[in-house]
């Protein structure tokens, strides 16, 4: 099959290219490169020996997806291509949605006019938001607690009233928890712009000596140690499940949500730990107050994905943390280096 | 102050021109044309002494947003502008959520960069879905039950969320019950196309003799007679509803939701009774199996808005089906005539 894969360049998307390539798929990236290096790319060739179809198109110019639509023939689309911090989305929410579901939008209806009738939808375990308690079941109703998340939990609604429209759409809607860690190899892994989001790449900063120390907000939750619990998965976990879903699409069809996590959680301080462990020495770290909109625990049911796809996570918090840690030590400025 | 009406040439929106330029402000008309008419306007003009600027111009259009607010200077926009029909967007959701949701996203853009912060959007009753019991009240969550009404949700989570990241924006969401009935000139109402989709339209064409007989759809519902409650609001009502809303931002700023509605349901018997006596003949009907979807009752809180605006529904159902009706008689086809 022939997959165009949207965001391709970025973090998920790019170990998504090498797993869909390794399985034997055509792929064709599309990216803007707002937040993602072509150098990515570049480096999943010379790891499969294969080059992919790049093209540097947006989700808000149809015009730019009519051509690329028109340039190729795409048996699915695996769309990743969006803005991703939340934060970030409280202040600026008009770009939020104005990126992802209105381009979201252009991208379906691009979709619809070449007859491309698949797609497998980056969702985000966000779309449970804080009215649920773990572990977050499919079935739970969404009910995010800030604009990134409702971006995602839009989308979801708009392809699944697609889908109930249409049975020649097949959709997959997959909810990822907390992605981490990088390519065995070293070669690819996570560069974020700016101040990392998230635990594990701000860890691997500290480690590498970009960042001071850990901020860790909130030592007072009831859990474990006080600190706040989620569900890592690795991020060649996660491209699996990408490439299990397509699968199931292509044999199946219809409209289906998925959890893609462990099922286990782990505290801040047991991820800082087991990084600490991969770097082999103690990492810096402090403690602050909890920040508004975060929650004690949050980890997937994943018997869904399971039991559908055959699917579950194999690599452990230690794998994450080596593997995270050999793509910062051997980039430590990313792709820039 | 000079207000842009999207939609100012449809049902809702060519009454509320008409409030507004009787309250004193300029006005300026968008409308795509898809359904309404022009004629609308010119009737406006007719009853007003006064021409209103219309500029054809579609939402999905930002390049055409873009001109229009550079020809003029707007100190608010009352955005109407979207498609409505509920069945039809189970069956073209991707149209609906272009036009409505992506439609608004490029209308808003098209303000920020102007500097147009002040909007009144067309919400409604919709958005509370079939999880609550009547009356609905304003901080109900929301739980649409078609695509239709999932727009409206989106744009109300847009507009709220775009209200608290910048305190600049002035933003009321007005919940519409069911409006019906006309100006009482009859020289203005609503003109729908194709088959009507709300009750009292309907029941008009029948007594015109355009449509044979009324379906009434469930009379087993637990209600007084059996059929389905809905809380009818007479558009010059609801369009002065949109001018103490627009009074209201204007004074106060901040992001409001307000019911619009007259607090009180009248049953699908009652309605077709009163219609009968604006006739002055009893108007043939049959009861059909309930709709999926439609709930017994819907009616509103209608305290909220009493209270911050000094609004309330001043006619009664009587005086919304003679006028509904002088409307109908004097244009059995609309503004075709």
């Amino acid at each position: 099959m022939t997959i165009l894969v949207t965001g391709g360049a970025g973090y998920i998307g790019s170990h998504t290219v090498l797993a869909l390539l390794e399985a034997g798929h055509d792929v064709v990236v599309m990216d803007n490169l707002s937040n993602a290096s072509e150098e990515s790319l570049r480096r999943v060739a010379e790891l499969t020996g294969r080059t992919v179809p790049f093209h540097r198109v947006d989700l808000t110019d149809p015009e730019g997806l009519d051509r690329l639509f028109s340039s190729h023939s795409f048996d699915s689309v695996i769309h990743f291509a969006g803005l991703k911090a939340v934060g970030e989305s409280a202040e600026i929410p008009l770009e939020y949605y104005y990126r992802n579901v209105a381009g979201t939008i252009n991208l379906l209806r691009a979709m619809d006019a070449h007859g491309v009738r698949s797609i497998v939808f980056s969702s985000s375990a966000t779309v449970y938001g804080d009215n649920h308690h773990a572990p977050f079941v499919e079935k739970m109703e969404m009910g995010a607690n800030n604009p990134y998340g409702r971006t995602k939990e839009q989308i979801e609604d708009i392809l699944t009233d697609l889908g109930a429209s249409d049975e020649r759409w097949s959709i997959a809607l997959l909810r990822y928890f907390n992605p981490v860690g990088a390519h065995e190899s070293g070669r690819i892994g996570e560069d974020p712009s700016g101040i990392p989001n998230n635990l594990m790449p701000f860890i691997a900063q500290v480690a590498v000596g970009r960042r001071e120390k850990l901020m860790i907000f909130g030592n007072d939750y009831p859990t474990v140690d006080g600190t706040g619990i989620r569900d890592y998965i690795h991020v060649v976990d996660l491209a699996a499940g990408h490439v299990a879903a397509l699968n199931y699409l292509t044999a199946h069809g219809g409209v289906h949500r998925w959890n893609l996590g462990a099922g286990t959680g782990s505290s801040v301080l047991q991820v800082l730990n087991a990084f600490s462990r991969a770097v082999g020495r103690e990492l810096p770290y402090e403690f602050a107050p909890r920040r508004p909109g975060d929650i004690a625990e949050s980890y997937a049911d994943a018997s869904a994905a399971l039991a559908d796809l055959g699917w579950s996570t194999t690599k452990t918090l230690d794998q994450m943390c080596e593997d995270h840690w050999r793509w910062q030590k051997n980039n430590p400025n990313g792709y820039a280096d």
